[in-house]
């Protein structure tokens, strides 16, 4: 039984959905020695949030953006307003997404479908570095 | 400690949320000798999605799915529109639900709620097959 | 490794977004001891939620309420209306919110970030008590 727990910091990113997929397995090197376990990541804000979705068409993050957007709208009438109009939305988004994955191990890689990835949604306008803590358990090969 | 890790098959649904419980139970027959433990599931794909909602009356998971297209709309003015109308769409509900979960392990048997089942929610209007990897870890009993 | 599963008896909420992370705390006093691992809570109801949201300006849980219920509003037309008018939009916001949350642990306390709480989401008028099963595992100190 192995256990890996670790804080990766992803670099600001501007508002949407941005691919980070590449950043979270570079950060992780013990996952290719698991030969059946899972990765748990866990993003440590309240307006952000973390997805899994298509991977390859560009267009898809700008239209998840768009449809987000529309759905947790920054014209509605929020109380909460003191940090910009942007924060209340992002709030509302961060519970439509959730905060964290579990995706499954197997043979030292995780078990994406051909067209995952993983996705940090970036709620705000300027959201700065975000933390996620990942955490590996499962039986080494 | 258990571990089983296996890959579950699904036969191709109709557009809507799909009660899948026994089907994933009959696939998993491991369950029975674990005393505490998990069930995580994780579909491979992003234009469908895995939820846990009520199991009883036929109508809610036909409202379901009505209030879901009414969430995420065909009509909204998408630049994905590649593989049609119902595609982008799915993208969204997929994100919106997320494509895993988690359940407990108690006794030999999943901890559902009384009222609780789990759903394929097929956003496609032809999805096909679709494969979920199911991974189980506990103490066994 | 450890392991520790109880299920915890939240007493009747008001509808709405309510801060529990104390009470969940309260009843699992043996993640103290857990050097690394993780909490899963599973919700076994399909008209409430779990959520992670920011836990600190009595606001936000009063926009998440407004911002769901706007979301998945009582004045669509269901078919599942027997149980009254707010009983479908709850399982559609179940859905939305999701029923569980996996947490890091890490040296005997939750990762939570400096702004994240534990939210039970009643989504009913009156929704009675509520059962979460509580899942510990990791290594110990």
């Amino acid at each position: 039984m192995t256990w890996v727990q670790r804080t990766i910091e992803l670099s600001p990113q501007p508002r949407g959905f941005q691919l980070v997929t590449r950043d979270i397995l570079a950060a992780l090197p013990e996952l290719g020695k698991i030969r059946a376990g899972l990765l748990h990541l866990f993003l440590q804000h309240t307006s952000a949030a973390l997805s899994i979705n298509e991977n390859a068409d560009p267009d898809v993050p700008l239209d998840l953006e768009t449809a987000f957007s529309a759905i947790a709208p920054e014209t509605s009438d929020y109380r909460h307003t003191c940090e910009g109009p942007d924060d209340m939305p992002a709030h509302v988004k961060a519970s439509l997404l959730g905060c964290s994955l579990t995706i499954p191990i197997r043979d030292g890689g995780l078990c994406l479908g051909v067209w995952q990835g993983i996705y940090l949604c970036e709620h705000r306008n300027r959201g700065g570095r975000r933390h996620v803590v990942a955490t590996i358990w499962g039986e080494s090969s």
